[in-house]
This record gives C-alpha cells, structure tokens and sequence, in this order.
C-alpha cells in the first residue's frame, strides 16, 4: 500500500522550490485536496510557520492546501488523519529529535504503511531508510535515537555529491564517508544526486529524474542505476 | 597546567603526515619520549595497527616512540600514565563511541588537566571543545553523548571551508550549519582552516599558522582573527 516519493532535494540550481518535480506531485497528489507539511528539520533555523508558508506558496501552483503539523495540538491524530504528507529539508537530526520527542515514529509509519501519500525531500528523505546515519548534516541537537522510518530497506544519502577531483581540501569525500559508513553497518546506501528521487509503490522502487544514482553496498564495489530502474530486490 | 594542540587537520594539500606543523610538535613533546596515540578515529576504516603505524613513522622523524591505546588491556591507566597523548584524526562519532565505551572521558580530562601534552587533528580536535555538534563527519554509529572534553569553553570546527560561491550544489555550506547550530547552542565555535591550529597553554589560548580563522558567537555576525590572536575571553 505505500506510495512515496524520497526525493534528494527540493530545489535544483536555477530552479524554484520543488518546481523541478512539481508535475509529477500534481499526479502523486491527485487524491489530496490538503497535504500536511511537517517543517521540523527548520532549514537555516527558519520558524515553523516561515517554512510552511514556504511550502504552502508552491503547492498553491497545483491547488493544495498546506497545514503545518505544528499548529496542531494533538500531532499524532493529525498524522493519523491526513490526505498527504510532506517532509521538507532542512537538518536531519533536528528533524528526526521532533518526531521522536513528538511521538511521531509510529504514526508517521502506520499512516505510510496504510497508503497515506508521503513526499521527503533531503531531511524528509533520510528518515526514509533505516537510519540517519548517512546523513550528511550537522549533529546540532542529539536525537533520542538515529533508528529512521525504514520505508525502504536501505539508507538514503541525499544531495550525493560525487569527489571534486580539482579540491586542494582535505576532507573526506562523500564515498570516502559512505565506505567509512560500511565499516560499522551493512545496509546499502543509495547516493541520490540533486534532481534525482525514488517512487516507492507498495513493493515497487524505482529511480527517477535525469541523473544516475550511486549504489555503495557492503564489500562491493560502487555502482550506477540509470533512471528507471527498479531497485526492488535492495536491502 | 594545560598544555594543548588543537589542529584542524593532520595533513595539507602536497605535504605528508603531520609534516607541516612536526617542527613545533618537536618542542611541544620536548619532555616526552614516548607518546600514546589513540587510533579510535579510524580514518577511512582503517586498522588501528595499520593507522598507528602510519603516526609512527611520522614521529620517528622527531624521535618519539608511538604507542597504540588499542594495545593496552586497561586504557585508563595507559592515559592516566601516559607522557604525552595524540588523537588522530577519522570519524568523531567513531572515536566518541568509543572513547565513552571504553570508560576514557574522565581519565582523558583528569591527565591533559594536569598537564599531560595532548595533540589533536581533525576528530581528535573536534573532542575538545565542549560538544561534537559541530563536527563535519558522516554519524555512522550512535554514541552515548554528544559531550565532549571540554577544554575549550567553545566548539571546534576542523577543516572549516568557506562557500564556494561558483558551486550549483544546493547542500549547505559550513557557515549555514553552523548559523543553524546557534538555533540550538549558545557556545561559540572556531572554524579552523587546514594549517591553522589552536595552542593552549594553560589559560591562554593562540591561533597559529598561517591563515585567519572564522569565530562565529551566539547571535554576532562571524568575524575572522589573525594568527597570533590569543581568545582567551571566548566562551
């Protein structure tokens, strides 16, 4: 029964706010007239009600109506009850604190695994896989725990960014980071680049947008899908 | 009695291990023959034998012995005995772990309190401030705590890199991370550029090398200080 979009970013270079995937979400979203916004991952600290006019202005273009979960008192109803939900960007672990603190885990997952529409983008993504922990943001708040909603049976790197060969930094590499991931875990990660998401239908998964992803499993080497294909039998 | 190197990194673009700052590390460990090195990091996965035989034979050039924590049954008396400390660089989540599992938080704050030299690069930095929330690295295991040992009364941040303005990545940069840290903490955080590092001597506290760092406090807009500027008043 699910139906999910895990999508590496909401907005591409030169683009507007989920523009780039906007008439795909016409579709996804057919059944909805209101989709509840969660705006916990708070993206460069904005307030709640900032992100979520944010999020209402784009979807306004497709004649949906934005409610932000946190104007609800009782958010675990509001969960159970929604049309649609939509996960936005912003940090991972500030994201993922809220959703504990809120007692959100189980209803967000009862309410996916019964059909309700799910869109993540970046943050709303990550918590997608199984675990935060290939997440690429700052740990600035300590979650109760770095377990994610397990949509899929994998970690999802958003924004995968592929080695600057010209760098003079010394910093790990995104695959460097996801390597030293498999020292410690033996899930796959799928690297998402900007513009890319996965279409999660009941047991189908399949890569869309223009670009290739990265696939890193455990003592494997790297490897691309193209978009289209299915990636079913992952985990 | 404190008496510390907090560097942003071990190594500089075309330059070997720990080459650029060995000269000052040879009179930071002038009363020192033998130095514990704790290779809990483990950059890239690495081994700790493999990655304590690689700081070996850079200490060699200066005449210092390189023992492994690893290689000792009871770790707490290894650092509580020990004539020197150096915390290599890798994941700061990986070390955290298992500096916390290993009991060594509190026997590394009692030996660098009481005057034991303590060299950190990268991770090994990241630890002293007061938390690791404003570490670059991938959170690929959960550690008990984000507390780190405190002998700064601010956050590090290594290996810290400006925007790149000619980028079309919509990631965040480091600045804008932090900027959302500040949404969250209260403490200041240096970002701490490849070849810069901190020397604290007791209670003066010294950027060296040869570039400007980035302070950003709770609250101010972000402003650079020169090499040579003691921060002693930062918190």
């Amino acid at each position: 029964m699910k139906n999910i979009i895990i999508a590496s970013t909401s907005t591409i270079h030169e683009s507007g706010y989920l523009e780039y995937i906007l008439e795909d979400l016409k579709s996804f979203f057919s059944n909805a007239k209101e989709i509840l916004f969660i705006p916990f991952a708070r993206p460069g600290g904005m307030s709640h009600d900032d992100y979520t006019a944010n999020a209402r202005k784009a979807f306004a273009k497709i004649n949906k109506n934005i409610v932000g979960l946190h104007t609800y008192n009782d958010k675990v109803s509001a969960v159970k009850n929604a049309q649609a939900i939509f996960v936005g960007g912003g940090n991972t672990f500030v994201l993922t604190n809220q959703l504990y603190k809120n007692n959100l885990i189980d209803a967000l997952k009862q309410a996916v695994n019964n059909g309700t529409p799910y869109l993540g983008t970046s943050a709303g993504s990550n918590i997608c896989g199984l675990t935060i922990k290939t997440t690429n943001d700052m740990p600035i708040v300590y979650p109760s725990s770095f377990n994610a909603l397990g949509f899929v049976p994998f970690n999802i790197n958003p924004h995968y960014l592929d080695p600057d060969t010209t760098s003079t930094h010394m910093g790990e590499t995104r695959e460097t980071r996801i390597k030293e991931f498999h020292n410690f875990n033996t899930q796959p990660v799928i690297g998402l680049r900007e513009g890319s998401w996965l279409e999660v239908n009941n047991k189908s998964i399949i890569l869309k947008g223009k670009l290739t992803a990265r696939i890193f499993e455990y003592n494997k080497t790297p490897y691309e899908i193209t978009p289209e294909t299915e990636i079913n039998d992952l985990k």
